[in-house]
Order: C-alpha cells, then sequence, then structure tokens
C-alpha cells in the first residue's frame, strides 16, 4: 500500500504530545564521511582503535564467564564494570564513587536523556553553554523544554552571565532545572573552565538551589597542562550528576557510558532505564579491558589527538586569511573558528563537500539562530596528512566567500 | 555526608511530573538466583549460550571491519544488522521489511519504552492482555497511563472482551492508544492466539481505529504445531508495531532487539531515540552470526526447551495436588499455573526459597492488584535434572498451603 507509506501526515493523530515534539528525523549514516577529509564528526580516529585488545579482552570473557556474559544483567549496569569504571575514577578523576552512586548508560548521550526525563517537565527552562553539544537539543526538544544559553569565555562558562540568567530564569518561574556544563575541551569550543569557574558554577547552583549535569567525555584527552578537579569533586552538597564516557578512549560501538550522582536519583532513574540493562556483553569485555589497557591506550590517544590538534593548529596559522579567528584547545577533539559577520557556514558546506571537505555549521551547535559565522572542526578523525590540505582548500574557500560578501556589501 | 544521602526526599522538589511518577527502583542482580532451582525469570539456558561461535564471529568481524563495527553508528541501527534481520524476517516470519520501516533497539524493551513514549500521554490508556509481560508496567507508568486489561482464552487474547472494552475506553475518553498483545507463547501465561483470534484483533484496531503493538519475542521457540502469520502480516492498514529480539535466541547479553512499523513512525522514534545508536559492536557481530548460525542453534534451542517443558509438564501432573491447574504452552518459556483462590502465592515466594526453589508470583505480571493465587513457571534456565525435583519441592509447598488455608476456613 504505497499511498499509505507516502502519507506522513496519516499518523499525526496517534502520537503523543511527546511524540508530535520528536523531530521527523533525517537518519544519517556515518559512513557517508567516508569520502571526505571530515573534520564534521567527534569520532574518534579509526586507525588507533584497539581491535586487537579488545579480541583478547572477548577471548577471556567468553572462555571465563560466557554464562554472565551473554545473560540479561542489571538496569544500572553489571557490578564488574561498575566496579572498573569506579577504580578508573578513583585513579584518574580522583573521584570515590560507591556502587549505588553509579549506574551505566549507553554512551554519555542515554545519560543525558535520562536526566532530561528524570527532571524536565514542557515549559521547563535549561541553562546551558551556548554553543553546546548539539546532541542535547532532541532531549530537550522532545521533552518541550527550552535553552536558556550562557557565553563561553577563555575560563568556560561566563560565571557573571550564569549568574545573572540564573536570577532571569528564576525572576520569570520556577527557576532553572539544571545548569548543563561541559568543562573539560567543550564540545564545540574546545574551551576549558579553570578551577575558579568550576567552584563558582557550584556556589551559583546552590545559591539558586539547582543542579548541575557536567558532561566531562573528553576528561581523558587532555594534551597540555594538568587535570582540574570535576565539578562533582568540588560540589559537597550533592548538586551535581557526572557524566562520562568510553566512546572516545576504547571504542564508540561499545556504547558504554556511565552517570554519577545522588542513590536516590540513580534508583529513579533505573526505573526510567527500561532497557534490560546496557550492552551486557560490551560490559563484561570493557571491565576485562579497562584495568589491562586502558592506561597505555590513551596515552597513545593523547599522543595522536595532540598531534593532530598541533597539525591543525599550524595549518589555521599558515593558510586562513586575516579575520578568522579560532581556540585553542589543551585536549579533546574540537577547534572553533569564528569567521567574520556575514559569511553564512551552513550554505558554505555544500561548496565545501564539493571540494572534498567537511566540517560543522556553526548553527547546529546553537539551540537558537545563532553562529552561522562559525564552524567546529574536529581533528579527531581526519589523518594526519589530510589535515594540512584540509584546512588549505578550506582556507581558500573561507577567503573566497569573503571577497565575495565584502565585495558586494 | 552520609545524611545527605540518606534523605531520600530532599531531591523529590527537583523531579519532572515524569521523574515522580517513577518507581523508587530496587536493584535487583539476575546472579542473585545463582543458588536456586530457579524458575522464576524468562532466562536462556546458559550452557547453550553460543560462546564459541560469538567468539568466532567476533574474531572475523575484529579482523574484517575493526572500523565500523568500533565507531559510532546510525541511531535507527547499522545497515549490515538491519539487513540481517530483514533477512531472518523474511525467512522465519515471511514478512518484507524495507529497511526505512526497521530500527534496532536495546532488546524489544527498548522498543516498548519508545512507543509509548511515542504514542502515550498522562491519563491515556492502553489496552493488554491480562496478565502480560511485566516489563511494559514501568513504562506506562512512568507515562502516567493505565491499562484496561482484556483475559485470555485458550485462543489468546479474548476478542470478545477486548471488542467491550475497546468500547468501554472510547465511550470514555478518546479511545485506547494501543493494544499490547503477544500472540506466541504469551508471557506470562503460554497461550497462543490462533489465526483468528489474530485476524479479529486486526479487525478491531481499523474499528476503533487505534494501534496494535505485536511483542514476539518467543516467536522462533515453537517446539509445536505450525507458525501463524504474525499479526503484523495480516494487517493491510499499517496499525501494527512488531517487536522482536535476539535475546532468546543469540543472547540476552547483546541487548539487540528490533521494532517495524509505519516509515513515519520509525523517524519520530529515531529522534526520541537519543543513545547514539544500539550496540554498534554487538550488532556487527550479530549480523556476522546469523546467517550463519541462527537457523541451527535455534533449532538446538527449540530441542532444549520443548524438553524441558515436558519435563516440567509430567511433573506438574505427577506432583501437584488437585485443584491445581496450569496451561500447555507449545513454544515459549513460561507455565502458568493457578493455585486455589486463598492461597497466596506472593506470601509463600519466602518458603519456596528457604527450600530452594524460586518462581514469579502472579501478581507481578497483572498492572491491577490481581493474581494472588497463580504462579509463572519459567522452564528456560534450570536444568533438566532440576526440574522434576524443583516441582516436587514446590507441590508439597502448595500442598501444604492448601492444608493450612483451607483447615482454617
Amino acid at each position: 500500500m504505497p499511498q499509505l507509506l507516502q502519507d506522513v501526515t496519516r499518523f499525526d493523530r496517534y502520537l503523543s504530545s511527546r511524540g508530535r515534539r520528536a523531530a521527523d528525523a533525517t537518519i544519517t549514516d556515518p559512513q557517508a564521511s567516508a569520502g571526505y577529509i571530515s573534520f564534521i564528526y567527534g569520532f574518534p580516529d579509526s586507525a588507533s582503535l584497539p581491535a586487537e585488545s579488545v579480541l583478547d579482552a572477548t577471548r577471556t570473557v567468553l572462555t571465563d564467564d560466557p554464562e554472565w556474559s551473554l545473560q540479561y544483567g542489571s538496569s544500572v549496569g553489571v557490578t564488574v564494570v561498575l566496579d572498573a569504571i569506579r577504580e578508573k575514577l578513583a585513579r584518574d578523576q580522583g573521584m570515590t564513587v560507591p556502587r549505588e552512586r553509579l549506574m551505566m548508560t549507553a554512551g554519555s548521550s542515554q545519560g543525558i536523556q535520562l536526566l532530561v526525563q528524570l527532571l524536565v517537565d514542557p515549559g521547563d527552562v535549561i541553562i546551558a553553554e551556548s554553543p553546546t553539544f548539539l546532541g542535547f537539543f532532541d532531549d530537550v526538544q522532545n521533552a518541550g523544554a527550552t535553552i536558556a544559553g550562557v557565553p563561553l569565555t577563555e575560563d568556560g562558562i561566563d560565571v557573571a552571565a550564569l549568574e545573572r540568567t540564573l536570577a532571569d530564569v528564576q525572576a520569570a518561574g520556577t527557576g532553572a532545572r539544571f545548569i548543563y556544563t561541559l568543562p573539560n575541551f567543550q564540545n564545540p569550543t574546545g574551551v576549558t573552565a579553570t578551577e575558579a569557574t568550576r567552584r563558582r558554577v557550584v556556589e551559583l547552583a546552590r545559591e539558586y538551589d539547582t543542579l548541575i549535569v557536567e558532561d566531562d567525555a573528553y576528561f581523558d584527552l587532555r594534551f597540555d597542562g594538568e587535570r582540574l578537579p570535576t565539578i562533582y569533586s568540588l560540589d559537597q552538597d550533592e548538586r551535581t550528576f557526572y557524566l562520562g564516557t568510553l566512546s572516545k578512549t576504547l571504542a564508540a560501538g561499545f556504547r558504554l557510558g556511565w552517570l554519577a550522582g545522588p542513590s536516590p536519583m540513580i534508583r529513579r532513574l533505573a526505573s526510567l532505564k527500561t532497557d534490560g540493562g546496557t550492552n551486557i556483553f560490551g560490559s563484561y569485555i570493557a571491565a576485562e579491558w579497562l584495568p589491562r589497557e586502558f592506561e597505555s591506550h590513551v596515552s597513545q590517544l593523547r599522543e595522536i589527538y595532540g598531534r593532530r590538534r598541533d597539525l591543525m593548529l599550524a595549518a589555521l596559522e599558515q593558510h586562513m586569511p586575516e579575520g578568522v579567528t579560532w581556540t585553542r584547545p589543551d585536549g579533546g577533539f574540537f577547534i572553533w573558528a569564528t569567521l567574520p559577520d556575514g559569511i553564512d557556514t551552513g550554505a558554505m558546506l555544500a561548496q565545501a563537500r564539493e571540494l572534498g571537505v567537511e566540517y560543522l555549521p556553526g548553527t547546529i551547535c546553537y539551540f537558537d539562530d545563532e553562529g552561522h559565522a562559525q564552524i567546529r572542526l574536529s581533528f579527531s578523525y581526519a589523518r594526519d596528512e589530510q589535515i594540512e590540505p584540509g584546512i588549505e582548500i578550506l582556507a581558500n574557500l573561507v577567503a573566497s566567500e569573503m571577497r565575495e560578501t565584502f565585495a558586494a556589501t
């Protein structure tokens, strides 16, 4: 009945209010990037994915514990992987997290989704950095909420603007549901919050009686400088949920992340998480892999990504026309470039693709209609030798856009 | 700050209406069943979990496609596993499902969760068999909806009662959001819907303009008789969502299920499914394993589970006191036993556990307060040689309960 398949609106009357808010998604296939010099996605480097050590860990798991690794597991996560993550958090993050305060999630994405379900009603306001992680927007839209954006400075979220926004949101209604922040090598800007910024965020959350969702997906990938305390560690008042992931270190394909927070909240989240437990087989493999391989593998990754950041910064310096600025991240995957006002980076993407290069238009990283002259450049996925040529192509395109735009005005 | 950790209510004021409806979950660990003769869970047999062939498939995947199996993937599922499931559905279920009508989910559990989000608002009514799959209740409660229960007959859902319930729900408001049905070897009763029942469900859904969610988790595990057409196949009007899973055939630990439905609905579901794609690494392994191993492995499983059903039926026949009745399923994992009214199977569980046996009290399978004298007996997980002794222990306990209860009255 092909006419029915075409009839999208026929199904609208069956939708819940949440279902109506959900976008009619365009299904994208990440493999479509294969033909480009791709600076678009926050994808790990393909060549360094640890296939060999994953196979070793799989062999051990299927030999030693075939039964429970292939069986059902708890909705909050299997004990072996919770304990492996707790050990990692104690060693690297300096965070002591009791088992009842931790749950596994399908990447940190599912952690965000569950927290929005737990905390946010239609009409509510969430405070977030602007720009921020684009994966957050669907959850906010599905919940019928909005984001009050706070700009970033070189020191992380602008704490003066944050205070004003908290006050404004409180004056306008019941207050912000939570502050969503990415303190390390922020996605998309690459900016890192100073310790003073982190402390101030904690104070402000307490003062305005709201919660904090700290998304620390890139924590392990610091190339320069010293690790800073997590907001979770600085918060003596249990207002912070801490999200992490193995997607950038072990492998995104495992879909393993975690969420730490107050235990009464973890138990509620467990009731919302009706998925029969998170990738149990993968959890056993990760629990085997983490103590053996994590530290040496991540130190290799820091070398690779640090080198690529340097290659990209050097190429930007060499090729970009005057008037273009960019950030200099201490870690993570992203550089954020700002072109002169008037350039439309969304429209420019089609031309860039024709020239074989992909980047992320800035607008995609804003909840509101901003960022038209900005781009996110991921240095994680393109190979070393692609970076300089890719940036050169992009810089030439930008220069030509600038000539056209400013000649015309 | 241990006093805060104890203070559950402190956090209540931050919860959304959905968060408040979510239960303060008791976290259960399936491994706690290890010490019992366990008839409690719908767990696959541990000894037949295909560790060796999974390792073979993993080796192939990590050798042939380490890059994309460990990378990010589409939210609706990676193409290789979608195509492997489509091939399986065409061969076994006789269902031709175009790629755009299919998505992968974390078990069929996540499929149910997403459909409730897509279709159900607070105050809405869903129609379901009563008793039904217990994993459905958290989703209904989180959504703030209720279930109008329809009893089962030997031919599946009672279609006369279904019609009355559809009419009642329509008269009371906007009508039922959908009919949730498990036509094959229903969980928990083991009952299978006849083809006439299936056809009538389709007619009634059309007549009352509602949708159908067909949960077919046990389709592949038929021991007797011929396969019947799925409701999805009988429905020419695209009102049916079809849920399946690899949890009972490949391994529950993969958390791989699927959902087929109208493509406009699949695209909305993709926006609700903000988890970065379902177990991508596991999907590649499953796509390698399915064409090679599925048919021979499932034929072994049918032999094992069919034998265990026979052992349990024979043991029930031999040991249960008069006044106890039970179902005789043609497949699946469950027998449903009804004890004389007045026996409280919830209270009896503690004594059964003291005697080393576990079963599922009937009340857990009802949305309303029913099923006090009923139990679900899973024959899938206990080993062959445990079944007869386990049933004998249970039968003696039941007999002793009956003596006490009816001597006292």
